[in-house]
């Protein structure tokens, strides 16, 4: 039995429902997956700021993984918050969202082109594809300008997503999209039928790449950068 | 059921053997491995021109696993020999061992370390650490100067092996290893057990990602660079 | 007159003093200092955990700040915890220690050296370095192994940072040294009396930058990702 | 009392008179600025051939600070000729104009343009950038086509440079604008106001940074590639 | 007498004519030049595949040419096929079009545009511009989609190509075109004379190349990764 | 007939007598060598100062080269000084000398050492690879701490510049040995000998250069940052 928690970062519960049935979809017969809703910070990740509030929340949800025995974990948010001290705090690996997704496609051809939400969050995926070597595939990030929380309840969200991925694709000349939110997750194989290009979404590759990890009991390395952090008196 | 045929790009069917081993070790309940050696091309691959005579073999293979209705590939050979053909050529997605290896590795802390065979073969190394952006994750490429088929016969292989993984561990400061050769594939576990952190075999890796690959439905894009190569009259 | 707060994002006040002391040694007639130590997180910031934790505290001193009406921020950390935040946050400059001392060393020569506590904050160094363009002048990052609250009260400490930096210059034939922690702050100039080279404190340098800023009229550009963070119930 | 020399590498003394009134609005009460004019050269510098002819004049220049006591320099030309034989020369710090604008506007957000005189000195600025380590912060570099003494004299230079920024901004989406030449340093805060985005004059920038070196005491590094040159028999 | 084989790695006689005549056009009195077509593989190399399939036809063209004496090898196609192995085979030096036309433009100004056959093949191209350290110059690569074959038998083949050339020096802002084909080698007069800008064909640059080189006694390093690969039993 | 000049930017005559013997040594039959010695400027080149004092001189040569109907330049000084000037002022190409053999290495195998003279100027050196792109090829610069003039009048020199080579070939695993200063020329060939990998003179290799260059009707790009410098009243 592998037994893979899915942190949501934000705290909409909804949300989590999403992520959660998009990890089931995809887990193999032994896998567990436990999709869970931070207890603390922001309710959708769109600044800077409401990245760094959320992280908090996600160690903490990390830490009742641990006393759980979670195998693993997936961070399902696309700005991978709190990957690094997540990683320190995990005994199994820790996933962000954004980097499975780019790594996947990375597999799917020359190049891909990232389509989000806000412009505002264009800069953090441009730094993350940098920071995890998929710069020289990443061939445009682009938003559509739909808040996070309107992606559940825009009759017309899914119909502005395909457009924007759609004119990626034209204007990048890519192989293949990367759906830049978790919020996302659902719309993934629609879009793909329409667009004509294999589309990946995070949480599933997230969820994946950990089953895999875990199968071959492999884990975050512990005798440098990753080792425990030291213990110390939190004001 | 996923159907993934790996691919031995050498003749010496005795490697293939532990290749289809390591692979079958992983995958999951659902999925059905076919280890095949290639017909044709050298019994192991040292050398450049070793490399490139094995790539008719391999797509040879190829073909031959699309009439058979593989659903995804792996090419078992560090070089990750004739990838980008075997991408125009399969349906399913087709994965290196090397691609594998270094973006699993990529995982789990700041850095890896490759150990491989001949120091000959440390250049292409690079050159793929490169092309898959996993350069700035790669921080030593170190030869144990075992000439491939010997990693079968000779007893002292694998402590060879181990002590330079040791080293490279020490000398590069990095967080897992890769080895760097589908012959030292069954020696994963024992060397991770011995020098104390996770050491990854692309075999395995490339594996999961093309079972991981077809359970979401991706596969290479189709639509420019990739698409399947225009018919012609070889000679 | 021109407002500059300089916060410590650590919970121990005696290194504070210290920071303050550096800051008010360099700043201009024009300038008033104030030197906050933040209310909540780590004592010591010497993992990713200890630094993603320490970031409330950072934001919630900033938000202190502006309604002080501060002019612009120095964040005393060499890990620059939640940069990109708190300039969304802030109306006037923020700057992260770690930045303003690699870029005055980026001045003085071909490259410089990094000296700092804990191997285990080396990776991060190493990304800021890369973040900030300053990766081709970074020729080495060398820890010293001194835990940062040490630093105050081992009194070998001086000689053994001393020591470190010796050695880097010698090994990576460096024109400059940067000390990579603020509680190396005042050490600065002895070591570059004993060394020869000159030695960059990140406090000093980022202090000055701030007031450069503040006297010129410049601040984050505020039109795309770095405005004011949408208003959120946070939980 | 620290001296700062800021120096015109071009022989056109009302544009020294512009640097000079730039470079003293910023000066801390405690500084004082030189501006002097190159004595040799040609009056404008738009080319290659125009950036080596001044050199000599600049080196002759500085030559003449340090037997007057300069504590530090300004090399008030975009293209920042003969900065390293400079730094070899003085004594003090030396910093272009392009260097001080480029690192200021790197703290002011993701991303930057450039906006200069001719477009054939873009590749001159493109290179800068590259040196010192600003090509990631550099989003576009734009021509106005006015020539450089044009910016006097022309009624509309104003208007035109104006524009070129508005446009910059759009079309790169950066935070902040960099002036590429020292002749627009007056236009700086009339085209922040009216565009709407922080601009970064490097007159000002290098005056500032020179004297944040030499408040920290920090200079070139003397001990490699910037000791003294050898003294030699010039023909 | 400097013997140099140019070897035409696809089946079509009528294209090593054209590109017998491009070399001999420039070969010095001293130089002997020999075009060989391959016996086996496509008649025109216009995808990955293609291209694997012909590496071993041009492998065995170099085996000819060692034992009837050769100096030096052209590769006379732009994706520059089996150019490691070919090092590795050869006694002295081998050179690719591609790796011959992108270091000579390099040399006439801050960079080029490459004008190419189908777009499926820019991405190789792109991937060679980086393996040779010519990215920093290649400023575009453009498809004019004209099969290989047709440049032969289109009536309107050149004045399509000249277009793009054109087409690619505007939207690029480039100092000089390289020519993406070997079968485009005979109208490169014709275009600069049309364009106004120096034009690049690979084949007369690469044999000038290995000229020279064979001029100055210079040759492939034989003491590491291309020393003659260890013979082995090939089915 | 094929006019080259090679002009020896300083003003020891020996030292252009030796170049003119090394480029009249594999000119070919119809291209006629002068060799001439700047008028002005350092005896050597041995800082950046001594470097941009002698781009005047330099540049000077080039006119007096135009006026004689030279169809291209070399320039024989391993800092490669005043290249884009003088690629403004002539109308045939003009070639660096680390231009040319930094190109020429990189044919050679995977990566290439440089064994320059004074340590001071191994910085430009490493600038010049950056900016040919040849940062990658260049695996390392060594300086043997012989001064220019020496390498003529130093009954060791030769000893001493063929120990640092078999050195630099040891510790960078290179293919190939570039010399990094046009006074070792005439000491290529019997370095080769010695040490067993091929060594590039750049004066050689320049010199083919620009007689390529030639043959092929190929000169620097004038439409844009090439352009001839606008005519100026020059004090």
């Amino acid at each position: 039995m592998i037994r893979i928690w899915v942190v949501n970062p934000n705290t909409t519960a909804s949300m989590t429902e999403g992520i959660g049935r998009c990890a089931n979809a995809v887990a193999g017969p032994g896998t567990e997956i436990t999709a869970v809703t931070s207890r603390s910070g922001p309710p959708s990740i769109e600044s800077h700021y409401d990245e760094a509030m959320s992280v908090p929340g996600l160690l903490d949800a990390i830490a009742s993984g641990e006393q759980a025995g979670a195998d693993g974990y997936v961070v399902a948010c696309f700005g991978d918050p709190g990957l690094d001290a997540a990683r320190e705090v995990a005994t199994g690996p820790v996933i962000g969202i954004a980097e499975a997704a780019m790594h996947t496609a990375s597999h799917l051809g020359r190049g891909f082109s990232v389509v989000t939400t806000l412009a505002r969050t264009t800069g953090r995926a441009a730094e993350l594809a940098e920071r995890y070597g998929m710069q020289r595939f990443c061939l445009g990030i682009h938003a559509c300008e739909i808040p996070v929380l309107d992606l559940e309840t825009d009759p017309t969200a899914q119909k502005v997503v395909t457009e924007a991925c759609r004119d990626a694709v034209e204007r990048d000349g890519s192989d293949a999209i990367v759906l830049g939110c978790a919020g996302m997750a659902e719309m993934c194989r629609a879009i793909s039928a329409e667009v004509g290009v294999p589309v990946v979404d995070g949480v599933t590759a997230a969820t994946l790449t950990v089953q895999s990890l875990v199968t071959m009991g492999l884990t975050t390395g512990k005798r440098g950068e990753y080792a425990p952090p030291p213990p110390k008196q939190y004001l």
